[in-house]
């Protein structure tokens, strides 16, 4: 049994695994060092304190029973000690010894370890643009970060605001400047779209509708090339397009691992800065693990090492190493990279790979996207949801799964379903379709939504019709005069006729009578179809097709996704 | 290719299989066969019918897209033709032949078949009582009946109900009744606890807590003898216990599958009652497919012939079914009974074995149970969830998962989670321990409750504690003059006071001053601990065990699960 346990990062997993050890062993010795004055906080509840729904920094360091996690909590509670304000240097591998540093008084000394984790996490990454140093530029990892924003926010000093970067911090961010202080903020993201990675550029078009509508400039495929400064604060960002002008510029472009320590020991390094890990979270030196935000591990899906900086990987982490540190044997199996983000109106979350993703790593992939109501369609209280699924042509291997909705819980309860097959089955469209999920029907639908997504899914892989997104239905209606494309709302009259009313091109044929006015549509044109949902339209392409009209698409996620994009054919 | 396929049942798997037979093969000649007049509708919709909160019955009977589903609909739109009234008398196997009479004309006809589907449903369970016949006596499965109902409420006609079964139909029929016309409902359940086989006691306790301080009367371990009736009209029961006045009484206690069509064919049928059929939905007779609530299916938890009456079963099914009979090769892979169930103040959702149920089917199971809020701690809306796992101790698989909480979408989303692998993988405690459901704080906590619980309950297999449910720690507080047991509150000082200057054998010694009073506990004495949710018991515990304390119990779910139960020890 290991008796010196040395534990380097305490933040989330550092502190998780201390914890851990002390329960199984409670005689080993169990240090924790950290270069700064704040450990085990909640990194994650920061946007939530910029915005002012968490009321007190103490809410992020303290465990759900409003202790506060410092120092003189883990000696007394947990028998662990913890080194704040210490700085780890070097370790000598051979001698099984860190070096560290005491920042308040400068003096150096040499740990000895039995084993060794490194739970350094990360930096966010902050692009090499002149003016990243002048004031008010940060980035939202440090709680003092925090409360200088919202203190400049409640003080009115924050009127304008640029966030670089469009993933999950930097839009949590932008809806606590814009939703509760009223702040007028540019979202800049270098990608084509927001939250590029988790979202197909489809859905990641309803995030930025979202954004739009709630008064949130995006500009995507930006870079910004300067901070503008005066006086030493900032006033301004130049982008390779536009001028920004704003009073508070957060960083929010991603984490660079924090692997300098492994890399000067001799570790094995990622090609991305991360230090890659067996499933016993174990480094290339048995001695020493490493976990969370500074740790490689394997993707689950694609077989390669990949990067998931979430405080919920480091806490699950966190445990199977605790177990490890002290001799026992536990694994942790990778990840498949499952999410969840809250915009205005929507919720966004995902699990697996995107379209793209699964192409980069090599899968045939496609995405096959549904609306439909999260609960029974008689029950009073319902939501719009729509999920789409991504899978593998060639065997019918489910890949991943987005969706976006108004409620997140709904929501997150389809993904997370579907999350835990990818992590621990390999599932086939099939499988999706027969999932058991609970049903009642203030809680689903009988043929839920999950289960009608890999349904149609189904349907588009034996070739039973052909699908576009609903954005790219909007390109071929625009574009209508030059590829003659014939169009169908497929929807009841009153919806379809209002639109046709305005826009004679827009035809109005319900489902109900495509056969009877079959004489309509033209048989030597393309043929575009969209009803409410995507579910619809299937009918409407057998019934064009029993009438010798086969050169049909149909909009995946009907009028209803068009809506989430902010895309109105009239 | 089949030409002509014959389904007998119009309700949910019947129509849904028509339809996917159609799609797949235009040309197969479909007809579906139903005794009554009303066909495809959402019966799982009639509490709600009754409740108010459906406005109308044709809302149970129209597509999202308010289209009534009646013959003339799947005439035109589906292609398929459905003959209401007509009853199926015979099969006859070696002729292919359904003989079936029309119920209006009383002509008969032999209708001759490729394949034929046996989606006959099942009836309502109605004990052979005296009074079973009397006006005002129901059951929830007709339209007709549910129009009934309500009607009788609206003109203040029933002031008092008993239902006779308190599984999901009839406790959701006691909160359509209670919640929203006021009605005195009295529910009576033959079993000792609510929800018999889909919950576990202590659970139960919770519902029947849920009922009983809304006002719904609850009497389990009782059976109706007789109903009383007066002028030909149900004026009370009679239980074997006492005596209930009523003008309404409602049969939920199960259903018997309809299965005599089958039986008399000569086909498989089980001992109780269902069509067995194989993973294509295949009956013994290779022509002859079965699902929905007249077949049996296999539990893929036990491995045994299952039952699962559900309406989203039916729909999956019915898909599988439906390719299947035009030449298709689909399979549907049994169930592992995914449920959810909203009451009042409370849902409850589950999945898998409950631990009775997997005792009965000779696992060595034992349920672990903890409270935990569903988002971040510091997030301001959440709500307290609690959560069971069933586990076999023999090598830590997982069986089955349970659960209760105010917000029913949080709770179904983790119990959904962990259904997905219960159906397509064998998941171990270890696997929950690490299953990577979304995080953000909107939505979960970083160790979220679904990991908690698994964590948790690894340490109980482990031996590290000994946990008794809440319940139990009751009843020891009860009698804890006869059995010397030593209480311990390690909540926060507040919380612990307030009970012990009421009741000077509860002991507040909050968690963090354990060991400086340790002094205080008696050494020689078996103690119990309790805190708010049963999560920092454990900490107790081990503080305990280090200063010599090791005969000790831990009330799982905390204050928590107890005052979800009504329980109380002041």
């Amino acid at each position: 049994m290991p008796k010196n346990i040395l534990i380097v990062g305490g933040v989330a997993l550092g502190p998780k695994a201390a914890c851990r050890c002390k329960r199984l062993a409670p005689d080993a010795a169990v240090t924790v060092i950290d270069e700064n004055r704040y450990i085990s906080y909640g990194g994650c509840g920061i946007p939530y304190y910029v915005s002012g729904e968490v009321n007190s920094l103490d809410d992020l360091r303290a465990t759900p029973y409003h202790t506060v996690r410092d120092p003189e909590f883990f000696r007394t509670m947990k028998d662990v000690t913890v080194r704040t304000q210490t700085r780890a240097l070097s370790i000598d591998r051979a001698a099984k010894k860190l070096l560290v540093r005491d920042l308040v008084s400068g003096q150096e000394e040499n740990l000895p370890y039995d084993k060794l984790l490194l739970a350094t996490g990360a930096r966010p990454r902050i692009p090499p643009v002149e003016g990243r140093d002048l004031e008010g530029v940060f980035s939202l990892t440090r709680l003092e970060a925090a409360e200088t924003i919202r203190t400049a926010c409640r003080n009115g000093a924050v009127s304008k605001a640029v966030i670089v970067g469009g993933g999950f911090i930097g839009l949590e961010a932008a809806v606590a400047l814009a939703d509760m202080w009223g702040v007028k903020v540019s979202v800049v993201e270098m990608a084509d779209h927001l939250l590029p990675g988790a979202l197909s550029p489809d859905l990641a078009r309803m995030a930025g509708h979202d954004c739009q509508s709630h008064g949130v400039d995006v500009f995507t495929s930006e870079k910004v090339v300067r901070i503008l400064g005066k006086d030493g604060a900032v006033c301004g960002v130049t982008t390779e397009k536009r001028k920004l002008l704003c009073e508070l510029v957060i960083f929010a472009a991603g984490f660079i691992p924090n692997s300098d320590l492994a890399r000067e020991a001799g570790l094995k390094v990622t090609s991305f800065g991360a230090v890659p890990v067996d499933e016993h979270m174990r480094t290339s030196d048995a001695d020493i693990y490493a976990g969370g935000d500074c740790a490689s591990i394997k993707n689950i899906i694609t077989g390669q090492d990949g990067y998931l900086p979430l405080g919920s990987m480091a806490n699950r982490q966190g445990r199977v190493i605790g177990t490890n540190l002290v001799g026992g044997s536990a694994t942790f199996p990778g990840y498949v990279g499952t999410w969840a983000v809250k915009l205005f109106d929507l919720s966004f979350c995902g699990a697996g790979l995107t379209v793209e993703s699964a192409k980069k790593a090599a899968f045939d992939a496609i995405g096959v996207s549904v609306e439909q109501l999260d609960r029974a369609h008689f029950y009073p209280e319902k939501s719009m949801m729509g999920l789409s699924l991504v899978v593998d042509r060639k065997d019918g291997r489910v890949l991943g799964i987005q969706g976006a909705g108004p409620d997140g819980d709904t929501l997150k309860a389809r993904v997370d379903a579907v999350a835990g097959l990818l992590q621990y089955a390999k599932p086939s469209v099939a499988d999706i379709s027969n999932l058991e999920v609970g049903y009642a029907p203030p809680f689903a639908a009988a043929m839920d939504i999950v289960n009608a997504v890999a349904n149609v899914t189904e349907n588009v892989l034996a070739g039973r019709f052909q699908p576009v997104t609903a954005d790219a239905f909007m390109d071929m209606w625009i574009n209508r005069t030059k590829n003659g494309v014939f169009f169908i709302d497929a929807r009841p009259a009153a919806a379809g006729k209002a639109v046709e009313a305005k826009q004679p091109d827009w035809h109005s044929i319900p489902l109900e009578e495509i056969g009877a006015r079959i004489a309509e549509v033209p048989k030597d044109k393309p043929v575009a179809l969209i009803c409410n949902t995507g579910l619809r339209a299937y009918d409407g392409v057998l019934v064009l097709a029993r009438n010798g009209v086969k050169n049909v698409v149909n909009a995946m996620g009907g009028m209803q996704a068009l809506k989430k994009m902010g895309l109105n054919p009239v």
